[in-house]
């Protein structure tokens, strides 16, 4: 059934999402901790197809090379008797006090020097592991106070360390690509690269800037009350979503990192369609629905209104759909596995929303009739400069921009059509 | 007196600031409209350098081309006799109800070729006039709902747009530079380009990426609770930093466009303070204040405690200062003039807080003993590899992250430093 | 059939929300003005069962005493002829210039005494058209600088404008009850009485407190990032909740005035369960669904699990389904009233969602686990005092708050289930 | 001098504060445990006058009563040699796992049993240490999904809980008044009582309402984005504002607990004002400034525009100013005596900047130019009724809203006068 989790589906949590012992800044852990290998098993038997970790998720962080190698072989063990993938990993750098400053851009030059060397070791591990994607959340890069932090120099340091270690991935031919995580703020008062736009904009600056996109996280954008489908279909447009973590956030507050769905799930069902369809531009074509004879996917659908052909939905996103989120600090292990199972039911359920969606010829004509595939035909003719714009006299001379301003778009009925999706009502 | 504002601070204002009459979403106009030619004397009177506009600001919409010689004839004429500078202007997208689905992204494709032309014009006046900045804020480029608005294709439209735009101004020889103007919401309830970052990474993306950069307003920022010192910290790093909106805004909640400084004036400070003297890498060093015999800004000051060489302040801005303000609806025509001196005096009085804050050499020890002139040190020694660093057990293997954690980075009193200079109580 | 809105479900509009002609703090209207006697009867049409309005709505401002018997007599023939009543008005006291600074409580003392009669002028009206409920939304009561306000002197005045009014509709005998709208922010910078509590809290201070309660806004809440449901549900546990305004709101940025349901619509659901079944305490009960056999509402469940009796979900709401939102302002005429009609059909959505979840054996059993009905039981035994639980060893002594913390809640299990009744996939 | 604590001002500061070791939601703590009595030496040293406590701070939870007696007798002569006072005290009912669902209002009776238990004994030590209030800060009540907690059945056990607390403490003679926290949410997703204006609706229930009022801190009205200042007035103005919490805040995100004034210092500007001065409507009066030789304060101006007496400035706070913060994480220990003297020190500063604020002949000038006063004059006439009123055709038929709508407020000169007063540049 389309609702029970298989690992085509690719759903992939981390160790410490569902490891989480529940300790907030105002209270204790309320639940022991998981084993790694365990927790492969448990997450094999809800139907995941991967698992991802922080070095010291995996390896406790001081441990010595012998009880190092006895944690990852018994993980190993676990991943080779479940067939789960590790499609990423990441470095914890973060919860060390030697951190607290920030590690690849501590005040401290040591600090920075210390914490290369430990993305280093694990970048090792992870190509081992087979991880086709590495994320940097520099969680603790950032500062309270604008006089503790030359955000010029920080940048400069960032950059540094982004292209050594871009260098010696690259050299050691471990294939992997990297992915920036934005996040505003906490646990620093600001953190670097707070949003998508942010990171993107700093890849773009980078000596391998190929191999580097973003990590984009639901509650991190939310936490700045941006509309986090606009921020991953930027992602998308530039080519840089390379890994993405889904989960709940109720608005601008502290990180909730709630079940998926369990928040704007209104924003979820535009994220799920996008993330599988593409752009609503090419939603005037039929989508094929798994058991339905279906016609291709995002075949242009002939003519646009005014004679132009209308493009296809664009790019979709084929990598792992990441659940990077906590079981609430009032469940007990019960809950952790029925909270992790809930991810992935309310991620088919959106899907399975998304396909009626675009499957229903209603919503295909209200989407015609809001113009929404109009925007895919370029604005001028194919050839035209702006020279002969400027002779058009069609654009401008002869233009009534008050009787085109007559007409109306006809969103709040596509909206409507998109909530009673949601809602199961149509 | 330093207080007494002159055309050699760059201070400038746009018309539509004073000018507003106070209409807004819940009231009627409280103010009759100004003259364009009477504020240009003004502004001149109270010691404002530069004016800004946009189309319909000089020129109402819908005007005949012989009143809009008498309107252009007019605002140059008082010009000329007042020295005003005009050193940016941009265009009116958003007012009239055409736009009521944006313009260059709207999903009618007549909509977007208008507004090219609309802007065409307008570029014409703008070099006519002498500006080099053109300013683009696509307040109506947006969403209220993500089913009417295929992202990836309204960003292909705003690339080409600006393509566009780009290649037209280059052929006529403006020699203008582009300035994005970011802002998350209001009046769509999703704006595309949200923050300063989407417009960086979005310009990283253009044709004739090298003439466009940002506009970044202090409001639109803080409007998504980031830190506007670090996003201006970024554009400055990136080389993009071509213009600045500054105002006073209250957190996230509706764009209120206070008085400069009438907000966050903390962050005030300290964006007064980056733009007049690059990072606080630099402050370790002597800055010359008006007036001092006082030394060369920005030299390096020698050696950092490991020995190594520490860098300067890195770039400054040296564009017009600008207030994209409102004055109070509460306010009569005395108040709004009063308001606009009021702009201008508090970033001089934050200008010389900042002075004293960089020439106080407690403030050079405080900062010494955060280690902030540290984080312009490279992280890798001169010519070090990966491979070296790897062999450095320096880094790794004798460090001792327990011990090195020990230590404090006094922040707060740096901070406290800050805050007293602010108050003017050193 | 169950979607289709009838005069029973209680929907009403007020004049100003199909007739927003949408014009925004940056644009023009783009909409032509509708006349409120069509009004009436579109919405009639469409099954509301009422119709609101501030005294500026039905009868322009300033109009001639002959010209405004003219638009009531029109307007009344139209409720006449529909049916529709007028449960709720109000008066605008904040788009007229004179109310820049407030009306009940500008500083200027002759606006508070105009205000006063312009209230008592349209009470007067209301209570010939017979509506039992006059809201307060003081939008204008308020400043942009704790400069300018005497907070105390400001809540003086409300209070004695408060007292005045409500001793003049005693007196009168016009049976009306008042309610009082909270915003946080805009139009002013900061409003007084910003949320449902602070309303709440200066009503418990008037002399007729018992007539004064709250007509909480959605969006209203929503922008300080509150819980309405949680707002809602104390001032119906105050017997506060008098009327409500039901919109959609995209979190914590300006008023958006959406369609209801077109924003947290998990929220939505949760508010059309609290409004029509009151408290999930009582929801181990029973409910009975329309076109069941059904057995009583509210019935106590008789024992909880360690054996004492379960209260009823507590009181509902009976009061109108008022409508408080914007039509897009993309939206043409038959937009409009498109968006009236989808307000209507995702609140009847809802109610049908919610009847479900609470008929749901499943549900039932997931409240009990998660013991919900468990905070209805009071802490005490009957009759026992302090002195009594203090000698109780099993509430400390021998209390064992470690093996009581193992226990897990099952929130999320509870919570997965409310999301798939939302989205219909139980 | 004047910027040295002393006990006269009244600075407290809680043993968690000082006492925060660091840790964070993503991060281990950086700082050593600090021995509460020499706690006690420390804050003397700085010139405090007072500390607080949680009782599991002071006596370690689960410790035995032998171990309990020594704590508090090691603490007691601790306060005994410095001259410390305990003016608060408060429960811990947050950081132990049983809690995890709240305490008084957990969804387990026996946990809600547990917890009164846990209070009574505390309130019993507070009593004897001699504190007058006692803080009841809820964090864990509430929940992350309304589908959890019933919340009319939760404010039943919240009422419960504190009307058997208060007759407990009235029984007892303890003479203690009640003070409750709000917070909008962390640690829970939304906390009950989220404002000062909801924890003031629900003390106005109680049996014992007279001696319960509210504890407001800085950082948790602006989570919500509300302005503090406005929140205090109104708990001043209703009788309510037991005890105030003091820190800084850097807008609606997570909790920050900075130094005072390190975060919003505008609005602490107004607030030291406020609490020393009362409203502003009083500030047409001379204040006398220590050293001055002095009028009274709050004398009545005489007469205000039209004929009708000014009164002052209203009632003033003159409990413990508390400072309820967190050091840094990046301070070591030496830090976190630094940061204590700054939360003061900013306290005395701002103090300084509004007595010359209110001592400032220009100031004076502008609030009557701003009507400020005029609020204070009660809209009727002295005896004037609402028929009065209506007979009062100045107020209504020969009132000319146009013409008074010309007049401005002038609050931003006000307002200005305030930042350069801030600024200490008058």
């Amino acid at each position: 059934m389309a609702l029970e989790p298989t690992p085509g589906d690719k759903f992939s949590f981390g160790l410490w999402t569902v490891g989480w012992q529940a300790r907030d800044p105002f209270g204790d852990a309320t639940r022991p901790a998981l084993d790694p290998a365990e927790t492969v098993h448990r997450l094999a038997d809800l139907g995941a197809y991967g698992i991802t970790f922080h070095d010291d998720d995996l390896v406790p962080f001081g441990s010595t090379d012998a009880d190092r190698f006895g944690h990852i072989a018994r993980f190993r063990k676990a991943l080779d008797a479940t067939g789960l993938v590790v499609p990423m990993a990441t470095t914890n750098l973060f919860t060390h006090p030697v951190f607290k400053d920030g590690a690849l851009t501590s005040n401290d030059r040591g600090v920075r020097r210390y914490a290369l060397r430990k993305v280093m070791r694990n970048l090792d591990l992870a190509a081992e592991l087979g991880a086709h994607t590495y994320v940097f959340w520099g969680g603790r890069e950032g500062s309270e106070t604008d006089a503790a932090k030359d955000v010029g120099a920080a940048l400069d340091r960032y950059r540094e360390a982004l292209d050594t270690l871009a260098a010696y991935t690259v050299e050691r031919g471990y294939g992997m690509r990297f992915a920036l995580e934005p996040k505003p703020n906490e646990p620093r008062g600001d953190i670097l690269l707070p949003t998508i736009g942010h990171a993107l904009a700093f890849a773009s600056t980078l000596e391998h800037h190929a191999m580097v996109g973003v990590n984009p996280e639901v509650g991190h954008e939310q936490m700045a009350g941006l509309n986090f489908v606009h921020g991953v279909a930027q992602a998308l447009w530039q080519g840089k979503l390379f890994h993405i973590d889904l989960n709940g956030q109720r608005g601008i507050r502290f990180d909730q990192d709630l079940v998926f769905g369990h928040g704007d799930v209104l924003s979820a069902f535009f994220l799920v369609d996008l993330l599988e369809h593409g752009g609503l531009g090419g939603a005037a074509v039929p989508v094929s629905v798994p058991g339905d004879a279906g016609g291709p996917v995002g075949t242009p659908a002939g003519q646009g209104g005014d004679g132009v052909g209308v493009t296809s939905g664009g790019p979709v996103y084929d990598g792992p759909r990441h659940f990077d989120y906590k079981p609430g600090r009032t469940e007990d292990t019960a809950g952790v596995w029925a909270s992790a199972a809930a991810n992935m039911r309310t991620y088919l359920l959106l899907r399975e929303r998304a396909r009626a969606f675009r499957a229903d010829p209603e919503v295909r004509a209200a989407l015609a009739a809001s113009r929404v595939p109009e925007l895919a035909v370029p604005t001028l003719h194919p050839g035209e400069t702006a020279a002969d714009l400027l002779a058009d006299r069609t654009a401008w001379e002869d233009f009534d921009p008050d009787k085109t301003a007559l007409g109306g778009y006809a969103y709040t009925q596509l909206e409507q059509l998109a909530v009673e999706h949601l809602l199961g009502a149509r």
